[in-house]
């Protein structure tokens, strides 16, 4: 008797679950469904299918909770989905060593509010936090809002249990804060967008929640003066950037003939001396400066970049681009992608988590079509940050939406390499094919 | 005509150049020494030379200050020593963006002190940083005193050039804080003991000097109470640990009846007060505690922690072992080394990177020889701290002297997927052969 998918785990052959993976939040489905969906409620159940996988030479897209934003998760036709959600428990937290075991289907967000439990917080904080899986932000190496000073997933990572094309279980790093045996394979799994294997589990560091945050709220007369003073802040917490156009979206009320807001926040025992400092230091080249310690006010200045995504969706269905530059090339950056925007006459929204140099312009569709002049506009603003020696993705990965640009920043001998890699730990090439690299 | 060796970079054939190559600084010799010492003087000899080692099936053994500890840059006859110390140029320093670039055979310290001239610092500071170079500290992803709160060397490496097997250069990494396209390949590099490629430039990220350090100096009566305080500091930027055998062979004066030391740094605007809540919240369990943010009376406190390695070696030829443990294992794996100690009668003498959890058991030899309680007393060290959730090397890499216990630490899954990643980038297996893994 031949050994079939649905004598190893859990699966879905359902229009609507093969229709719900077939795509991710960027909206691109290639093709048509995949043929299954399967859900394991364990490890081993993840080894069998991957042994089966590799065994059939059935190629399986692994999804944790469908957030991602480049078509990394997903699939087609002759595809089988590989659900991670349901593996979903914080397994444990350890408020003396500051770190947490957690499965891959966990919500970003309740982990930090498990840890909020014990006086500590998971730095990584994506926009997606609340809807997005631990499993999938390792896939991404997702940033977020206080990566620049606090670092993002890989940062945050400790070690992980792997399974490999083979189903093979793979263990990485180690219980300790520091090891430097054998070749870091922590940081090659994060980022690799479930072609290297499949995470099934996750050794992440906790870090103490700050005793006091302060805010600073800065409105700028234009997007190019609150660039040059987001420069002279380079260790906030969180310094976040809105454009004129994102602004107007999101408060009208506040932007006025293009003004730009910038969002600071500073952590620690001294948080609102040193913003009022800094507040004394931008607010010559500032409309206006607010900055509070209270948690109530801070939360609606932070408001303001809340919105801004949402505010813009509000105008019609928008690619969100990625790219991320060298901080001292924000300013030019910035300038660069609203001179696209004026010849191409697509509107293009953009906000940055400034301290990391990553820029998220939202282009603007022509009424939900990606129409040439909307394409032209996107290459145009990603050969922009490549010439300014940035790259392509500062935290979305690579899926499938962003291979047309990796030739432009990777050379062959780089591409090579990655390729390399792939074909030794996959070499039936099972593990997410045609994504990431 | 055939292409020689010598035609493609400064070859060193002498009997002085091939013996001091031979070793590193854990005196460690295979054999006989190499066949020549190349030292290129560009980027393009170090390509000539390894197309011409991958041609000729020779192995290359790079090299750069000889001050690692783990035999990983010792050579032997068939093997050419590739001596990177002569790319040592600093090539640029920007403040802005808060990062260097470098060649391989830069002196640590004096990246260190290139940085301070425009207020910045490189963090990682290994023991050895004012001999050991750059690229030496890249391939054994060198931590130090600095880096339980600042990383350790692959945290302050944003982007390498790598020289590969076949002779061609790879680029890792991105000019800018943040780039997700790609493997991390910057990472996999960093700790790979030239077994997998030649760095032969770094861009490295550099951090303010603090605005104000202060120094805690504190005296335990024993070495579990040193070590029960250490586990109540996880945040102090610089957190060491003596204990009392290592304590009498520096300061006979201070040690009495085992009295184990703690040096405690903490950096930034209101490191003085926070040093010295740190101080009250100590003194009940030590014998006694000093305090100060003076930079004079700093280097008192810290020359007892600077003074352990030579004071020890004056005793007699030590081994340097490098465990590392969780820090929650820290007072249950010091306790686990006096008893091993006692019971092979073998002197241990220990300090820790308390923060980071790594420990340097130094254990002395028998008139400089490893007689059989010697190497019974290290293998039941890293037993230990194997036992206790650690790892066989905390910062010195594994060379060939630590590849004893490589199965011990690492399943044959984890081993199997090593040699896979080394395969396909050096499927000739030209690059420091017998090392790492």
């Amino acid at each position: 008797m031949t050994v079939t998918l649905d004598d190893l785990a859990p699966t879905d052959r359902s229009v609507a679950a093969r229709t719900a993976a077939h795509s991710d939040r960027s909206g691109w489905s290639p093709g048509t469904p995949p043929d299954a969906v399967v859900r394991p409620g364990s490890i081993a159940e993840v080894q069998a299918v991957l042994r089966w996988a590799t065994a059939e030479r059935v190629t399986v897209v692994p999804r944790g909770a469908g957030t991602g934003l480049t078509g990394g998760a997903s699939a087609t036709a002759g595809q089988v989905v590989l659900d991670l959600s349901g593996l979903d428990a914080i397994e444990s937290i350890d408020p003396v060593t500051r770190t947490a075991v957690v499965q891959p289907g966990v919500i970003v967000a309740d982990l930090d509010r498990a840890a909020a439990a014990h006086g500590l917080r998971y730095a990584p904080d994506p926009g997606s936090v609340a809807i997005a899986s631990i499993g999938g932000t390792i896939a991404t190496n997702a940033g977020g809002l206080r990566c620049a000073r606090h670092g993002g997933t890989r940062e945050a990572v400790l070690g992980l249990d792997v399974v490999l094309a083979d189903g093979e279980l793979l263990r990485t790093g180690t219980a300790g804060p520091r090891s430097v045996t054998g070749y870091d394979l922590t940081s090659l799994f994060v980022g690799s967008e479930g072609t290297l294997g499949i995470v099934v589990r996750a050794t992440v560091r906790l870090q103490p929640l700050p005793v006091s945050t302060a805010t600073v709220a800065a409105l700028f007369p234009d997007v190019a003066t609150a660039a040059a003073a987001a420069l002279t802040i380079p260790a906030a917490d969180t310094l976040e950037l809105l454009d004129g156009a994102t602004l107007a979206a999101v408060d009208p009320v506040l932007a006025t003939d293009g003004a730009a807001f910038l969002l600071i926040q500073l952590e620690g025992p001294s948080a609102l001396a040193e913003a009022a400092a800094l507040a004394d230091r931008i607010r010559p080249t500032a409309v206006r400066v607010d900055i509070t310690d209270d948690p109530a006010r801070s939360e609606r200045l932070i408001a303001t970049r809340r919105g801004a995504l949402p505010a813009v969706q509000r105008l019609g269905r928008v690619l969100i681009e990625d790219v991320s530059v060298p901080r001292t090339a924000l300013a030019e950056t910035l300038a660069g992608i609203a001179a696209i925007s004026d010849s191409t006459g697509v509107p293009v929204f953009t906000f940055a988590h400034a301290g990391a140099g990553v820029i998220h312009p939202l282009v603007l569709t022509d009424d939900g079509a990606v129409t040439p002049r909307v394409q032209e506009t996107v290459d145009a603003i990603v050969a922009l940050a490549l010439r300014l020696g940035g790259t392509l993705s500062g935290e979305h990965g690579i899926g499938v939406l962003k291979r047309r640009w990796l030739a432009d920043e990777l050379d062959p001998v780089a591409r090579t390499t990655l390729h390399r890699i792939k074909d030794a730990l996959d070499p039936a090439g099972v593990l997410n094919p045609g994504k990431a690299i």
